[in-house]
Parts: structure tokens; sequence; C-alpha cells
């Protein structure tokens, strides 16, 4: 199943694509694509309901992000080893955390902000992780069933803030529209191997990324076990894995966004997204 | 006014302390201390009613956090010159910024939770700052116009995890039981200046920690403003301003929490706080 949020930014509705890809309002259903609803029993009672009788969504409706009520976008640093050996950092012996605003989560399909003061905004496709049920001290072999399913979320990061403003990454990846997530949520039975989806990235119709979560260094069942030694994870949080090669900070010269420019991500399976960029 | 929230974990009803110190419950007045609720406007609603017509709080039930439904749990790293001293650390050029997990915060009385595999649990007595409104881009002239009030948070932290366990901070702060907030949400104009109250932290009796927000390298009305640069802000999302010196990284030898002990914190107009610790 294919899950999604639509309407005006906070006022979002829960929707479904059905089998012709044609998005149908879910809101006489369930109140929101979040939290309790993210568990696999509420996702398959949705999932029995026939789609066609269901109202199709308004045209030209936003598309918002593809979970509500996220507790926490926790993302994991430099676990691709050839994004790792771009942006002149070791693959590191553990995975390297860090968490994203909850407030810079928006729709796939939002203008990204320039934040006031940037110079260094820049791109990072990746395959989130969406939480299903509580996690915590959870084996690697049980991983999965804490999964509802993936997403793709673009990491936007600006360099300058996240690497010399002193310290901390999160500086530089919490800004408001830093995290476009979706289009979908689509559930984990749809996905026969996570760890071999194609993901591509371009601006302006130039490709800049064009990898596979199969050479993630840390694969998922793994980094859901190994937060879990660390934080509980809750229905609707999102785990951001990483992204491959290709970042606008690995390209010689240095690539960033300026207002105008159009970016496109899509993994195998999950859709796409295109975002314009704006000053903010 | 002083805030509070009673009751079972997630099942929390805002309450209110009367003159007398009694906590009365708020819960046929407002849905919760959280959110839309703590503007300026509804906070002064609720300081309108008499709050010896509302029923008693219940007695022996629990204190939760103060603020339901935090967004985001920003944390300052090294703003105290004394306590960046003691860890080793420079005082940074400019504010260092790292996230707590909102998973983390529990009630002021709450057990601490040793998480599995450590051995450097440490405390952090810190003056919290709930905001009241959204905030992007406000200059420090206008900065508490966005501040709903204050409370008291213990900033626990696993060292090993925070420094040695392959980078950012965010792995040693955002284990369960990490963040006791309250037991009060005091609105600011009972704090007549943030910047000079006394705070102190002891451990089976012995005290730590004892200094004032005085001796903060950047004030609160700077960190807002510097904080809004980078992120917007919402109401009920906590600015935790940092620690004076005392922590248990800084003992020689080194002190951390076992099971067994019992921590105390208490800042001038903000009440106490008193954890247990426990295994995880």
């Amino acid at each position: 199943m294919k899950f999604l949020r639509f309407g005006p930014i906070g006022e979002e509705k829960p929707g479904i694509i059905d089998q012709d890809g044609v998005m149908r309002d879910l809101s006489a259903h369930v109140d929101d694509i979040a939290g309790a609803n993210l568990s696999e029993d509420s996702l398959s009672a949705l999932g029995q309901i026939d789609p066609t009788t269901l109202p199709k969504v308004p045209e030209n409706s936003r598309i918002g992000a593809c979970v509500g009520d996220i507790g926490k976008v926790i993302c994991i640093g430099l676990n691709y080893s050839d994004h790792a050996a771009e942006s002149g950092m070791a693959v590191p012996p553990e995975p390297v955390i860090f968490f994203k605003a909850t407030s810079a989560v928006c729709g796939p399909y939002d203008n990204i902000e320039i934040p006031r003061g940037s110079n260094e905004t820049d791109w990072e496709v990746e395959l989130a992780v969406i939480i299903g049920k509580h996690t915590k001290y959870v084996d690697e072999a049980d991983a999965m069933d804490h999964v509802a399913g993936y997403a793709i979320m673009n990491d936007v990061s600006e360099r300058e803030f996240q690497q010399r403003r002193s310290g901390q990454w999160v500086k530089g990846k919490s800004c408001d529209t830093f995290g476009p997530l979706g289009p979908w949520l689509v559930t984990k039975d749809e996905i026969a191997d996570p760890q071999n989806l194609g993901m591509r990235l371009s601006v302006n119709g130039h490709q800049y990324q064009n990898g596979s979560t199969a050479t993630m260094v840390y694969k998922v069942p793994f980094l859901i076990s190994y937060l879990s030694q660390f934080m509980s994870l809750q229905p609707g949080d999102v785990i951001s894995t990483g992204t491959p090669p290709g970042v606008g900070m690995g390209q010689d010269p240095k690539v960033y966004l300026k207002p105008g420019d159009v970016v496109e991500l899509s993994i195998d399976g999950l859709g796409d997204q295109r975002q314009n960029v704006e000053a903010g």
C-alpha cells in the first residue's frame, strides 16, 4: 500500500493510492497517517478498504509529508563509503547519528528555502525508514518487525552551518524545508529488498546522484537495533539512512543550490520528489 | 503563574499551583500545557481563573514533564565557561547546539534509567526556556516576547556514548528518562531576571553543582535569536541553556551515577526535582 497526506500545511488529511495510481481520501476511516495508525494491524485494516469506494483527492491538492506528528527524525551520517570519501571523512567505526528538527520536514513538492546567510545549501537523496511500533533494545533479527514502511527523504544540508559554525551537525540540517519527505509511505510488504533500491537526484536536469541502497555501510535492521540501544523509537519516528555519492560539496568545483534551481529525486518503488529552490 | 502536568505517563492532565502552593486541576479549562495554549493570551486567560475554585490534584499523583507535545529539545553545549574548562573544551566562538530526543523527556520525580552498557551516566542542572510562539529570524531585542516561561531540566548525559561512540553528542543525550523537566512551567513574569538564578544539584546529599545563570556565556535572548537563524521554533519547544561546573565527568576521580543514587536539583524560583537512579 501507498499512503500519503494531502492538503494545506498543518491541515493534511490521510490518503491512499488506488490500483490505477489515483489518490483517494482516507479521512472517513482514519484521522492521520501517524502514530498508532502506523501499526501493522492498523495499516492492514486500511488495506482491506476498496480504494475505489473512496472519494478522489481534489485535483491540484498540495501533497504533504507522508507521515504526520513525527516525534524525531534520526539521520545516519556517512553511511555510504563513497559519500564518506567525497566528504573527506572516514567511514565511521559505528554509525554516526544526528537529528534533523521535525520542524524541517515538509512535503515532497514544497519549495526548498535557502536560509538567510547561506552559501552552501546542498542536497542528499536518502531512503527513510518509518517506524511502526515502540522499539527499545531490539535485536537485529527482530528489527524489521518495527518498520511500517519507507519513503524518500531529501536530507537538505547547509555545509557551512553544519561544519564550520561551531560544532554539531544539527545546525546545518534543521532549517525549515530541509526535510522533504514522501510522496508516499510505501508499506514494507511492497519493497522486496530495501537494500537493493536505485536512487537518483538531479538539479536542473543534471544528474548528480545515481546510487543504490546496496552500498549502504550499516543496513536497515542493524541501524534500528543500534539506535534502539541509545534511545527508544516510537511509531512515526523517521530514520534517514544516509546518502550515496554525488552531493554538491563533493563536486569539483563545489555546486550549491540557488534560488530558481529545480531538484528532482527518485528511489525505486518509492516515487519521486521535485522541489523548486527559493530565497528564505 | 506556575503550571504543571499530573497523572500517569502519556495521560497527563494540566494543573496550576494556587497561592498556598496547592496543585489544582485545570483540565476543565484547557486540554494540556502545550502548543497554542502556551501563548501569552492563553496563559493570561488561565491566570484569570481563581485557582481555589478548581479541584485539588489527587494526592500522590505523579508529576509529569511540565510541557506536553514538545516538538524539539534544543540544548546548548559548553555555555558556562567553568564547565567548558572542566570538560577540557574551549568556550565555543558561537553556541554549540545539539538536540535531545523528545522521547527522553520525563517527569521531575521519575526514575533515571541507566542505559544498558553505560558506565558514565552523568548529570547537568540547566535552566530550560519554554517557547510560547512561532519564532523565526527574530532579533535579540524581540526575543523575550517569544518566551512562555522557564523550568528546570536535568540534561542527563552518558559521556562515553556522547564522546567516544563515533560522532555527534546526541547519542549520549537521548536515552529514555534523560530529560526530567519541571516540576513547573513558571511564566516569565514571575522571574525578574533569568540571568541571576542560583542553581544547585546534589547526589546522595553531596552538592556537586552550585552555580548561577549569571555566568552563562550566551544569554537567553541571544540564544533565541541565534537559534532562530538556523531553524524555526514552535510553541512548546524547549531550549536547555547549558550547565554550570560540577558534573560527574569534572570530578577527580570522575563520579558517575549508579542504581540506588538519588539526584536532587533546584533553581531559584523554579522549584526542585528529585530522581532515583535505577538500572535500565
